[in-house]
């Protein structure tokens, strides 16, 4: 018995250290930030929104250009009558300052009662603090990335590679994907619409925000997307197993296909509908729904022989 | 010229005028941080469920009673290795303080890196904030609430009664609402969902968050509902326009009137479907789509005789 509850014991002391150096992974904390820095952002741009329409009935002259600037002139002013010296602290540009001292003068908005200045500030400081948590959050994730996915990083940019890795759910896993898997990581919805209503498929997911293939002409985008995930799935296997960093040489070659990609010709036609795919799980049964959009089910009624 | 350009000038004048007096209605202010505390709640919510799931693979073990108290321990821990004082300072209870030192101490989580350290804490400073932000804006609501809406505030909460605002658009608007309108304010999607596809029609929008409503047996909250719309309709023309308080006799006929539902027999059966509205705009074009879900138009076709 004794031995038995030694046993014991020693496998839940065992499991622990398992646990334990599981944790020991950075890939975790990184993917953690990398989704908080996406849905703070997303809150950002909320709140940021909500800001210029409230302080609108404020000040409804008022055009900032980011905002940060924005909730800082709220902060500055505080509901106080415009002073020079106060918005030359929070506006840098000398000209754009005059201007805003200018119109706030002479401003058409509502004066602020005590308990709307001190609701309206505390929520444009709320602004500057989530400004200034992404900040932090990037700076990580920056960091993070390059040090965990180098050649990820070098051949998209820190944020990606870090929303790659939280799309793929671990290192590993995303170090043994095909590099069609990559092209599409991001794009789960739209390929499941695909597959299921024969809507059209998706051409990248969060290969979109790459400036390379978010600017190129639309026929280009799905051809570019591929060169890059066929690259990064190559730049993975240095991140992850051998550990080189052989990103150098993996842009060259990027860049020169996708040099070729643009030179080409554009296609006459724009690209054919390729439907539902013809082989795999749902091979042969095209006749269950219709081949683009709509509900499969009165598909299938319109159909019916009269 | 000289009389038509002083005409003009007059004319811009007046203009500003009525605009700088329309912008004094503290209606709009009350309307702009109803909207700000409604996103920020969910923000808030989003950021904390973040922030659990982040701290867990730093500290597994933590189980913290509010998204506040979370955030408060792990500023105070800052990544530093458990510290009783440093605890109980941000845990005031005392055997709690101690159960959260006892796990802290052998913890399986991982271990913060610098940069790691940085983005957490100022993640959870940023969750304090947005906490502080959200209280700061309820004081302000709850105090404009019972100035401009004594009435309302009183039979419902002064949440519920910006929110009404804010859905209606204006006081005016909002006093001048039927009360059948009021009760289903913020069920605008389930409404026309209701017309255009004849399913359930909705009972309550914005209503649901009274506990009167949220928390009787399902059968009779279409009716609670109803009785509160009235009497709130009735206690709205007391705040726009008799700026009377009137809302205790009618908060006492509004109970009495619930205590009438709640004590009335269920029904037998529950309620009858009753389809997509017999008159009005619909009227009589009942063949044009099934009477309850799903495409109209699949509807069409499934009932064409063979």
């Amino acid at each position: 018995m004794d031995s038995f509850e030694e046993l014991r014991k020693n496998m839940l002391k065992n499991a622990k250290e398992g646990i334990k150096s599981a944790y020991q992974n950075e890939e975790f904390a990184l993917m953690q930030a990398s989704n908080a820095y996406r849905e703070l952002s997303k809150s950002y741009n909320l709140a940021y929104e909500r800001l210029s329409e409230w302080y609108g009935i404020y000040f409804p002259e008022i055009r900032m250009g980011s905002p940060k600037a924005l909730a800082q002139l709220a902060v500055a002013l505080n509901g106080n009558p415009p002073d020079m010296e106060v918005i030359s602290k929070a506006v840098s540009d000398k000209s754009k300052a005059e201007e805003v001292y200018r119109k706030a003068s002479a401003t058409m908005g509502r004066k602020m009662g005590g308990e709307e200045r001190d609701a309206i500030v505390k929520f444009s400081e709320l602004c500057l603090s989530m400004d200034a948590a992404l900040e932090q959050l990037k700076a990580y994730i920056k960091s993070a990335s390059t040090r965990m996915l180098p050649n990820t990083a070098y051949l998209t940019d820190e944020t990606i590679a870090a929303e790659l890795l939280s799309k793929a759910g671990s290192l590993d896993k995303l170090a043994t994907m095909p590099a069609s898997t990559i092209q599409l990581l991001g794009a789960e919805k739209a390929l499941f619409k695909h597959i299921k209503f024969g809507s059209k498929p998706p051409k990248y997911g969060i290969l979109f925000k790459l400036p390379a293939i978010g600017t190129a002409p639309i026929y280009m985008r799905g051809r570019i997307a591929r060169v890059y995930a066929t690259k990064i799935s190559i730049g993975l296997k240095g991140d992850v197993y051998s550990k080189r960093f052989i990103a150098e040489g993996l842009k060259k070659s990027l860049d020169a296909a996708v040099e070729r990609i643009k030179s080409a010709p554009k296609p006459e036609h724009k690209n054919v509908d390729m439907g539902r795919p013809q082989h795999g799980r749902f091979g042969g049964r095209r006749d269950f729904g219709r081949r683009r959009g709509g509900n499969p089910a009165a598909g299938r009624r319109g159909r019916r022989p009269r």
